[in-house]
Formats: C-alpha cells, structure tokens, sequence
C-alpha cells in the first residue's frame, strides 16, 4: 500500500508518500507518471492539505445494506446520489465549522471514497476499476434539520454543501482492496462506527461503472460511498472560542 | 454593457470583450482587474468556450412565480437549489448529447445566470450586489424522466448533471440591471419560453446574499436562477450520424 499526501511548505504546495514520519516529495501529476524528486521532509514540517483538489465530489445515498434495512429503505438498483459543492472541501484535522444562521444538529458520515485517476465515461467494469487511483477516507458531514425542512424539495446539496462539510483525507491509499475494509468513525475518542466496506450495495468497481455511464468522471474526483449504521451528532468543541 | 467571452485561439486560451465582430483581447483574471492587451482576434476565427470556468453551478428550483402558480408550488423563503457537476459545463452553440441508456425526456429550462466575481461569504444585500460580476444565458438541460424515477429520492442532480446539460454562454454581460431582462428560450427557431425575470421569488441580489449565508461563493462561480413555463422537450436533430 502507498498513501499520497498533498501538503502546503514554506509557502508552496507539494506532493509525495508518507514513510513512516516523512514525505517523499515527487513532482509532475498525480494521477500521471508522478516522479519521485528524491526530496524528502518531516511530516511534522508541512500543514497537509486536502489530498486532491476534485473537481466533483458525488456522494452516495442509501449504498449499505444494514443502513437500508434500518432505514426499511429499499435496495437500489442504481446509485442515487448529489454532488457536494467544491467550496466545502477540507483537510482532514482542521475545524468543522456551524454555518450561521443554522443551530440543528450537524452529524458525522464516516464513508470510504473512491479517487478516480483516469478520465473515465461509460466505462465498464473491467475499465471502471483501472480507473480507480485509490482510496480515501471521508467525513461526509450533514445539516441533518435541513434535509427534510422543505416538504416539496429534500434539500440535499445544501445540508452537505455549507464550507467545512466535505472533510476528506488525510492521505489516498493505492494498492488495496476495499472489500477487506472497515470504516471506522471516531469521536472525541469513541468509537461511533465499524462497519464493513463489504456491506455494499453498489462497490466501487460497480459503483464507478454505473457512474460512469452518468456523466464522465475525472482524475481527481472523489466519490463518498455512502455511510452505514452509527450516525449520531457532532457537538462543538468546548475550547472553541 | 459589456460582454466577456472567453475562447480558444490557435492552441491558446484568451479572454476578452466583445466588439462587433472582434475581440479585444486582455490579460489577467477577467474578475480581478483584466487589462486590455490592444490586440483583437476576429470573432469567426476563434472558438468560444465557456466565457468562465465554474467551481460550481448552483441551480435553482421553483424560483418563479408563474411556474410556482401552474406547479400549484408553496412559495419558498429561500433558495432550494441543487449542485450540476463540473463535467456538465458546455459552451453555448455546442452539441447538448444523449446519455447513453436514458432514452426518455431531455428538456430545455432557459434560465438567467449570475457569474460571481468576488469571493462572497455571509453578505448583506449590499455587499452581496457587489459580488456579482456579471450576467450569462443558462440552458439548465434536464434528464426529465429521471427526476422521479426513484419514490425514495429525487435525482435532481443526475438528471441535471450529464455531459454536455450544463450549458451556459456565450458571453457574460456586465453594467445592466437584471429586472429589466426577458429570458427567451429559442428552440429550431421557435420562441419557447419569453418571460420577465422580474417574476423570480428570490431575485439576483437576495439569491447571492442568501446563498452566501449557505456556502463561500467564489469568482466564477455560476447560478442558474431557475426557469419559469415554457419547458419542453429537445429532440435529436435529424442531421446527427
């Protein structure tokens, strides 16, 4: 397994993979041919950021079974899903913030994200999954009172859209298969969810197939696959000031 | 007036405004002090794109009256909108395409854009009017069928989202008061939909300020203010192979 970063030093913004506690700078793209520079840096030196810059984040909903069959939701046959907007994107680590002017409940979705690496449009199965540069881990967090506030609309990209919302990282791992996984959500040190990547009601590889077919995918961008039993609410942070 | 576009020239990229039939060509950001160049390109030997590059397009729903009477739709308060992903982006004159596998409904939704021009977060009307850069045509290109395929969750996104359904262009028109505009949607030649965009429930200013409240507008960033009556079907044009 190899674990890219992407990460902000003296000014300047880089990328490489963690060895133990260093980075391994490597110039060029990410998703293309990367080169090692032969550089390295203390991952205590650099601030990291988002591992990618996506130009679409997709977010799944109702994508596990033991979710649907808490929810009495029936199974898909197709992913259903929003897009979250680029302006709520974080680093892993940094501060999930209450927009103004909302004062519900603002819960945690620990999900896997699939990071595509290779222009990818009506792809099959066998072409979705060379597609697939690897893996992340994602907090696809929610304005849970606003989803349902209008009965005439569900008002889903806007609880998962305000700045903050879209926390993923810290790192994309490659080489692995998510279907050994579990997503564990951790908070303030107890554990929240633990559930199996396995539970999938579409998985990645099906999941980026079918996507596929609905609009062209692109290096970079991030698919949440849906989140699993155990959503429960966030609550500020006592030495917020 | 004046009218931004932005194109491709020999294997190049520029921006620049209109006159007549030529371009004056700038340089810099197009919203952040672009200065003339005092070179002109003739506007038929360019290729228009996109006249910016969205880090997102907002869409409205239910934002006229009209259409809110003949839906027999509650008024909203505020802006009930969904993201269109990056890869719908298609420049105004472009080939709309087919997803393949939807062979139902594809529907035009004329619509006036609001480009964004400076960074926008929490806004005040006042503030909020000075955030808007311009205004742009929309065709908001909608899967119709899809929308309320599911009973679970309406796929207000994917049917909004395929390749080629986020077209909007040609130019971005600066220094002229929205209310005063019509919206004509013009299909093979025919006048669909003609009507005031003085009829919108949230007009531009109150749409950015409360959008702004939602999520960190951006320079660039596109919303479709929502179509009135007057929606219909787009058909395959004969002379496709």
């Amino acid at each position: 397994m190899t674990q890219w970063v992407r990460f902000e030093h003296k000014g300047g913004i880089g990328f490489g993979t963690l060895e133990d506690d260093s980075i391994a700078v490597h110039s060029g793209d990410m998703f293309s041919n990367p080169k090692p520079t032969g550089a390295t840096i203390a991952l205590a030196a650099v601030k990291l950021l988002t591992p990618c810059v996506p130009g679409k984040m997709i977010a799944l909903w109702n994508n596990f079974h033991a979710l649907a069959a808490k929810l009495k939701a029936a199974i898909p046959d197709e992913p259903l899903y929003l897009v979250k907007a680029a302006s709520s994107y974080l680093a892993a680590g940094e501060p999930i913030r209450r927009p103004q002017g909302y004062s519900g409940k603002i819960v945690y979705e620990g999900e896997l994200g699939i990071v595509i690496g290779k222009r990818c449009s009506n792809a099959g199965e066998a072409e979705a999954a060379g597609c697939i540069f690897g893996y992340t881990c994602i907090n696809d967090v929610t304005a849970a009172d606003t989803l349902t506030k209008n009965p005439a609309f569900a008002q889903w990209t806007r609880a998962k859209s305000h700045d903050t919302f879209g926390v993923f990282g810290p790192a994309i791992a490659t080489g692995l298969d998510p279907a050994t996984l579990s997503v564990r959500t951790v908070l303030n040190g107890v554990e929240k969810q633990n559930y199996p990547v396995a539970d999938m009601i579409l998985p990645p590889v099906k999941l980026v197939s079918l996507l596929s077919k609905d609009m062209t995918l692109m290096p970079g961008d991030v698919i949440a696959c849906g989140t699993s039993v155990g959503v429960g609410a966030m609550k500020e942070a006592h030495n917020v000031v």
